[in-house]
């Protein structure tokens, strides 16, 4: 039987939650948040929905020894108005990192021994943390990286083509912030590569657009939710059902050294094979920069 | 081919268009707000999830000209905070009072004639001005009503037994409000009559649980969203498909000469048939005064 | 993660196997046929079919040993044709006692301890010897038994009332075939006693129209298939969710001593309890004649 | 509200239906088929399943006038058996090619101008006769032609390389039948030409498996069904929901004079537009070969 297990039930973490119980997607769900009361009021909430769903769905709440025999835990803990209510950029990199290392050594002391996925910000610093925090191999533990970032990227050129963005193919990739950069090399429309449709300076005015939408969405809303959490759910399906999909995610890359948005194959044991892409002198020189900036990233939150 | 629109996009409605956009139910949806910016973040997240599922959904805003040939409206307007900040405990209903009408006029204007469903509060009296307004005959226009409170008395009852919720039989009747009551000779578990099952004692200290619940949902998260949106579009899936369900709403009772929760069936023309129940002395009393309380209600919006 | 297993891979098994890979309700299946061509031609039929579906399902074919860790295994073996085929009318019933004597003693030696869901017919008696063989505790082996009669009644009753047929609430109780009864004193539409809405003319009308259903269905298409297919999925879906579901099934009813079509709650552990119903002198007489024709069977079983 | 006709309820036209039915895609299904008994069979086997299903379908059978407002007909007219039985290779054509004339013409009558996608054999073939008798413009009638033998192809090069058959992105062309061919120059896996990942003895080792694999199914169950109607149901979601999806089908190409297996987008108005592939001179070869096959066979039929 399915159990998954959601740590951080804020705005992304209750529509993974939601998601996962509206479809039916796991039989035993866990959640764990730091507010007693909001994580109550939401296993509440989804069981007065159940009568009027088709699917039936355990919901535990506040207790990591649950998630002991968890085939998927997803992190989603997080601030994103630390840095508004503090007036300083880095809060919710701090705060983060510290939950990081609370979780995952919770995550350890209860066992899990399953596939940890990671959307907590910044998504490849933590990852990395939890990693090192619960000890689990490197394959077991990823995070959703720039898996959203595509999505975007997709949503936008499908957009601009007039068509589904499920017709474009190919990658962002890097860092989940603001280093990341969209692959072009790697996208393709209708089976053509993308710079072979449209002209250089379309390009051009197409790159920025992707995280222009995630701000034009922060901004209007407060935050993201929906795309975020539909990305954490589909790779936990991937896992639970071994899917072998695949998908760009923060996975870590040997080759490189770190945890990057970078493609892989993801089945039941998480990330089973990252996959090499060709991509042209420019590109590489954008990947080795989000690199850099990840490692110098890392390296700051182990001096915190 | 499918068409909804849902008119306010809080938390309630956002959550009914994701649960609409997730599991493909509608091929077209239009959300509308106060707020330009919110739902054009929340059309935009929708969006950068859809290449991550597996269903497409045309997503329109703000234009209630492309609700002319919708097959449902939910309407999901207002401000629970309202009542909060002002200090006044009628906030909330003054200000969806002044809504109803404005949203009943422009879905009129606009040509709307399919079925309208309404979730905001107060149900019962919202759903009487949207009814006036929009001019549509009395079975295409209903509300939510106690079809969400009848959810949580299942859960509530289920609960009690170890039961999963849809097992319990029976309704909540009356004003989606304090005068609702459980109509607990309405009520069977496993096919018989929870009455014969529980004691006297035991049904009491069962009969205010149902509306604890929902306050400490609302306490704990602020808000309401994961049941009274599931409620809305499983009532808007039982008129697109002509289900015929059997369900209590908000629908209007001629005999009792308003809009109030009870047991209707729902199909491709709305309120197709009001059922009436066989309830007891004590339960045709509690019906009564709280047909009163709403009529009362309704009488002193006319007069704001 | 979820697996499932299905043996028999005829009309019935492989329209269970094509609801649980469409609708993606297991990660992992298990097919076992005697036809070792048919069950490979459907295998790979559905995988087939996997680039077009959200889901993916690993299907693994012809291997007990496979089955030693699922978590349901539906058996769904018979040849509905062998009556025709040999002019005997026990021809079904002596080939599957004596498959089912076969597939329990492999099931047994691949040490398999989930719970078995008996479609094959006769249902009550194939699902004894299943008991028996596997030596699995009475609860974890159960058979569909009339939760197909059950909804063949729902949706006659549901029709002549013009309704949705999961309106109508109540059971079909006893063996899965002639001695099989519609306990019309537990069904309800909308809440009322079905004898209170219809004349007994109506209903003695109405009684034999589910199993003249069942005949139409079964001269028409040469078998039945979808009804039934459904039933075994949902009743694996309510174990593997836990889901506690209150539902007709053929269940091992102590009082009785048999194994019989009768209310019990359906959840991880299988038949977690049976629910006593309270009958008419009418209906228990019918029940204790069923009960002494599965007995009668089953003991002939013994002889062959 | 999605209304939906299936013409021709043998083994491939049920699996459509049930597949719509199961899953809730539309809200009415008419299902017309020669056999009377037949499909009032399947129309109470489905309706019989209903009160265990999460959705409602209306259903209604044998009536063409009730596909006047259909969004989309699938027609899966046939007979398989017909060749086998007849010893004539050309039964099935035969037969087949006046069905079309036929049920085209009652199309025509019941005054339908949805979008028809066209299952039956030889699928080029049919839909040219099923464009030319409804009088539908050539964009609102399409076949499944090769979406089928792509996913086909998916599923081999998947396996092969141990991943999903999603990862597998490129074209099986022309004819749905032997003249089709794998256009190995559009595949790639995981955003890698197949062509660069395998040897040239690889790719020849792995042309002739897709057909292959179709006669294991064929002849392992004596037809092929699963497959084959999840393709027309993913292609009638897809005009539905205007999904603007990309993906081969038997669509009317106007350069080639032909209806032929080719990539297009699928939209609410059928063949929104036909994307031109860049092809290799041997694929251009085997593209113009199948091209004249189709149209020898298509002449032939006229002369019958």
């Amino acid at each position: 039987m399915r159990k998954l297990g959601v740590i951080g039930i804020g705005n992304v973490g209750v529509t993974v939650a939601y998601t996962i119980v509206s479809q039916g997607i796991a039989d035993e769900l866990v959640m764990i948040d730091a507010n007693d009361k909001k994580v109550l009021a939401e296993k509440l909430d989804f069981e007065d929905a159940m009568p009027r769903m088709p699917y039936h769905t355990e919901i535990k709440i506040q207790d990591y020894a649950d998630l002991k025999d968890a085939d998927v835990v997803i992190t989603a803990f997080g601030d994103i108005q630390a840095s508004v209510r503090t007036g300083n950029r880095f809060a919710e990199f701090e705060i983060n990192s510290k939950n990081a290392v609370e979780v995952g050594r919770k995550l350890k002391e209860a066992g899990f021994n399953g596939v940890l996925i990671n959307i907590s910000n910044p998504c490849d610093a933590i990852t990395t943390i939890l990693q090192q925090e619960t000890g689990l191999p490197r394959n077991r533990v990823f995070g959703t990286g720039t898996f959203l970032d595509t999505a975007r990227m997709q949503h936008v050129v499908g957009d601009y083509l007039h068509q589904d963005s499920r017709n474009i193919d190919g990658y962002v990739l890097g860092e989940h912030g603001n280093s990341q950069f969209n692959a072009w090399s790697t996208v393709r429309a209708n089976n053509k590569l993308i710079t072979e449709i449209l002209s250089q300076a379309e390009i051009e005015a197409l790159d920025s657009k992707p995280s222009e939408g995630a701000w034009t969405v922060a901004s209007g809303k407060g935050y993201t939710s929906y795309a975020i959490a539909t990305c954490g759910v589909r790779l936990a399906q991937a896992v639970m059902s071994n899917a072998k999909l695949f998908a760009p995610a923060s996975v870590y890359v040997e080759s490189l050294g770190t945890y990057i948005g970078y493609p892989a194959i993801i089945g039941a044991d998480g990330v089973e094979e990252v996959v090499e892409l060709k991509l042209n002198a420019k590109e590489e020189e954008q990947l080795a920069r989000s690199v850099q900036y990840i490692k110098d990233h890392v390296a700051q939150l182990g001096k915190d």
